[in-house]
């Protein structure tokens, strides 16, 4: 977990403002599971934070001074802002694209924004979700699960069932989002129910969790599942080596396909899930949930809940 | 380890031929992993080998009578023969092929076999090998390893990288098969080669073994890597559980893909595989290699060589 001994609050003064440049002062983080694997001293996707930098997060801010004609003072701004107050926006490797006027800043980090490329992406590109597919999803009640959940609902799969760690998480896709069914990894047998939800197995299996769940339904996979991999916060924490799914080898016997994924990859077709994005909320059909936390003091505390179980929905830091 | 507690010799009266039924005299029995893997009480991707039943296997035998226009008297034909002298071949459920005239039966069994088409589809179709990948290919000095490695060759990849037990494998399918480069598994540090030898990742590995190996292989991933599921034989024999590969999370970091196969599925497409093997024996560019044992009664002997990876190449009991 992030703690004092992980990052520290440092006062610095406010950039000065360079030809070419604006400055943002920063209003919302997105809290992602994913900050925490950029902590870690290993190559992923990105290269880890080094000692001493601001925390990676993307963000949007306001442009509060410009000097440059692609910004206009006023207008919202998103981006890779890091953990802080103020950042500069260029026209290069550190500009910034513009927030559609009329969207709520959360609204943009949730399900416009990186969680909701990712629900739609790994469902749509990596999962092949097809009608009557069974779906199960982990993380149920977080940003990226419940928007999956529901999204595969909408794309005509059934029956979509969420795993999450509390009955009011369960009872909340189900009732709110319109889950067919969750199931309580904390207190129930999740195999045995996940057999009974799923009787001819799971098609697609969206994994954000790792750990033994992934193991569990890796053995229940249907004949040609797919387990589109987003994430592992079962082990993100880890300080051991966690172990591995001793069930890969149900993918020989049930031809599978396990497949991981990066939604930067998909950014040259962000519009496309956007636009559709828009038309299910439009509708109606789809539900967003943010739970805002206040103060750039509690960024790091934010983050852990993520990996308590504390949040549902999209957890987002307002400055 | 199959031993006398798992199977026994049996004698019976060779069964009567029925209308549009032949008796074939099973000439060759083909040893293939997989047969372990029936033996254990678990619905796999076919069921169990039942208690009391004949051992269930490839093989082909030799048309000794016939009741049926379909068999004619003399002809060799592939089907599951089953670990026995005699079997009835049918029209329907128990119908068998046949042998292409002048094609050895060894031969048959081998790459125009399960052997050559599991390595055909596993490369072609879930490997989506190209030209320039560095494929690695775990048990190579066996029968299916050994024709992926030289078929990975043929299709354009390189470096092809082979992973075997002893010097001597190593050093035959370096010599005489022509991959790139070999790994003995027992000697050497396997992640340490494959980072030399594969600087840039490896692009495909065709996972014969399971196991460490498979563990490995996952964490050298280059983008977009794969992992061809064929077998795994490191754990065949396992009495408990074994653990699974933990590195499965460089699929997410990696955009890679681990996928599973079963040769059967690709039963219609034999024949394009088949002419595609034709050619290359013809030009001399893929090397084939029989290890023939004698004796229906050294068959569980032929079967554990699989495993104390005391073959090279196709392992083939005569009758």
């Amino acid at each position: 977990m992030v703690d004092e001994t992980t990052v520290h609050l440092e006062e610095a003064s406010v950039p000065s403002v360079g030809e070419g440049e604006a400055l943002v002062r920063v209003r919302w983080l997105s809290i992602d599971p994913t900050i925490r694997t950029w902590m870690n001293d290993v190559q992923g996707y990105l290269p880890p934070i080094a000692l001493g930098d601001v925390v990676r997060s993307a963000g949007i801010g306001e442009v509060v001074e410009s000097r440059s004609d692609r910004y206009v003072a006023g207008e919202l701004l998103f981006g890779m802002t890091g953990w802080q107050e103020y950042v500069l926006a260029d026209e290069g490797a550190s500009a910034m694209q513009k927030v559609p006027a009329g969207l709520d800043g959360p609204l943009a980090l949730n399900v416009f924004g990186i969680t909701g490329m990712t629900a739609y992406f790994g469902l749509f590109d990596v999962g092949k979700v097809a009608p009557g597919d069974a779906v199960v999803v982990s993380g149920a009640a977080g940003a990226t699960g419940s928007t999956v959940g529901q999204i595969a609902k909408i794309a005509g799969a059934g029956p979509v069932v969420g795993i999450a760690g509390s009955s009011d998480k369960c009872a909340y896709v189900v009732e709110e989002l319109g889950f067919d069914a969750a199931v309580n990894y904390k207190t129930e047998d999740v195999a045995q129910r996940l057999r009974a939800l799923c009787p001819d197995g799971i098609d697609l299996y969206f994994d954000n969790v790792g750990g033994d769940i992934l193991d569990v339904c890796l053995a229940q996979l249907a004949m040609r599942g797919r387990v589109a991999l987003c994430g592992a916060i079962a082990s993100y924490n880890d300080t051991e080596r966690p172990s591995g799914p001793a069930n890969y080898r149900y993918l020989i016997t049930h031809r599978g396909r396990m497949e991981g994924f990066i939604v930067l990859d998909y950014a040259d077709r962000y519009p496309e899930a956007q636009a559709a994005i828009a038309g299910w909320l439009a509708e109606g059909k789809l539900l967003h949930n943010e739970q805002i936390v206040h103060g750039l003091e509690q960024t790091p505390d934010a983050l852990n809940m993520l990996f308590t179980g504390a949040n549902t929905g999209k957890v987002v830091v307002e400055l």
